[in-house]
């Protein structure tokens, strides 16, 4: 695919960790853009690249496209860069996969990260390239920077490497990146062996991946615990060549590991809500369930014992 | 649960053969909605007691809640009746199926077909309990009929005989059937003996269990084949008791096995297409793909090996 490397000296192409921004709910669920944007700036400060908004760890799908789009006007407004975020724009349904990508094309945004069309599992490579060449279509704008988001544990439909291969033949200068959350390196080892040489930048879906992943070329990673560990992740980031790599990645593990005890986004909420003293941080929308009051206490002591911290949060 | 029986005695519940109405698409793949309500208005002539409309055979979760909102509006403008409408109004956001249910109950429909939240694949009881809960809350309507929609082959999460129970207890008068498309008779046999004696109708979500779904106390079926096959469907359901029941199952199963040969609803929608000689019924949209010429070919020569027809679709 080398036909395709000159096109990708693109001045604004992420790499580092982002952190797929958690939604902060008022009691009454609704989205509350002033905390979510003060979240990102933090974020920003303290060691994110830039931040994946309207992720899974965002509750992105348990909102509507008419909140999604509020949020990212607001948050924007509040003066959230745009050349940093990489919103997800994927939706089961194409006009709303269209809508969403637009608006963040438009806005300026980095790039946008797409989940495939999620509600039909047993779908053919045909009818997701066809999706996916429908949205770069219907948006029609050269500056939309596309990111598959392959996360087959959740969203069952996912990008086997032939179907990246199409989408970057029919699409390259578009179709630029990977977030992989299979849990499987070996898959993120064959996008980084198959695409990476083409400036296809594969990004691991999770810091216990980030060391092996720097290792094999990747991007960087953007994953759910960078919402309260991204100093610590930046740091493995920057230094994964140096003989601390090896520690780094065994302490960054330890966090993750007490984080994953718990339901991830609820644990992760309760996390910011401790440090930031802020309990307007815990609601969760159904779906998703508050944590029990003991999983929350065996969380915050869990991270206590390692030493977690989240400098500067507070206030 | 028999406390809940004496508010069971609704007029407007629905028994019988009701079509997931497949929904045409322009060439640009907008939605039509003329030719969706001619074909609403000939499957109420022609076998159906009622209609699902926004189903999975619909591609509902392929359009954007706007699309949904406006079609809805068409087919009832075009002289659909309301109050033999059961339309799918679930979402994977809240504030979403709020929207589509709360449209629903304003515009007169006879009850809606719930699907469950389903890109959270871990949730919990509480979890989905508190999402429903949130939607009858919020629709706010005594008129809200609402219908679970279980189907884990596709949406994977799905509804547990105890999720059902406290649905049930919590909201009596709401909560009155299912669409059991497991696709495990079992299952249906567990749902009708725990429940039906309470007034709750569970519908089988294909006519190969319509017999056995109805020795055993069901309600009927929504059946994606009867958008094609609803006279012979509707047959069985008023003839169950009688000496042919067993016959006219299997001269079912034959049509319904012929179909499923191919994708179900690019299938059905080329068997529509044929008999209505309407190409304008061919678009699925992505993710979905069009049949190959030959598995469409070969799907009508099976149709007509059986001596299957569509009365009075032509024209």
């Amino acid at each position: 695919m080398s036909e395709t490397t000159s096109s990708r000296t693109d001045a604004r192409r992420l790499r580092g960790v982002l952190a797929p921004v958690l939604t902060p709910f008022q009691a009454d669920l609704s989205p509350d853009p002033r905390r979510l944007a003060r979240h990102c700036r933090w974020l920003l400060a303290h060691g994110c690249t830039a931040l994946a908004p309207f992720g899974t760890t965002s509750e992105a799908n348990s909102l509507s496209v008419d909140e999604r789009e509020s949020l990212l006007d607001a948050i924007l407004e509040d003066g959230v860069p745009a050349d940093r975020l990489l919103p997800g724009t994927g939706a089961c349904s194409l006009t709303d996969a269209v809508r969403l990508t637009a608006q963040a094309v438009r806005r300026g945004c980095a790039g946008v990260l797409m989940l495939p069309p999620f509600y039909y599992k047993a779908v053919g490579e045909d009818g997701l390239f066809r999706f996916f060449a429908e949205v770069i279509d219907r948006v029609g704008d050269d500056r939309l920077r596309l990111y598959l988001y392959h996360f087959p544990p959740v969203a069952q439909v996912g990008f086997s490497a032939k179907l990246v291969e199409r989408l970057l033949r029919a699409h390259p200068r578009t179709v630029v990146g990977m977030k992989d959350s299979s849990g499987d390196f070996g898959n993120t080892k064959t996008m980084l062996d198959s695409f990476a040489g083409a400036g296809f930048d594969v990004f691991v879906g999770s810091e216990q991946f980030l060391l092996a992943g720097m290792r094999e070329g990747g991007a960087g990673c953007i994953s759910a615990t960078a919402n309260v560990n991204a100093g610590a992740i930046d740091r493995l980031y920057r230094e994964w060549r140096s003989s601390e790599a090896e520690r780094l990645q065994t302490e960054l593990n330890a966090v993750r590991g007490a984080v994953e005890k718990v339901p991830l986004i609820p644990g992760l909420k309760a996390v910011v809500a401790h440090h930031a003293a802020d309990p307007g941080w815990l609601p969760v929308r159904p779906p998703l369930a508050d944590l029990a009051p003991a999983q929350r206490d065996a969380l915050l002591a869990d991270l206590a014992a390692l030493k977690f911290a989240m400098p500067e949060l507070r206030g």
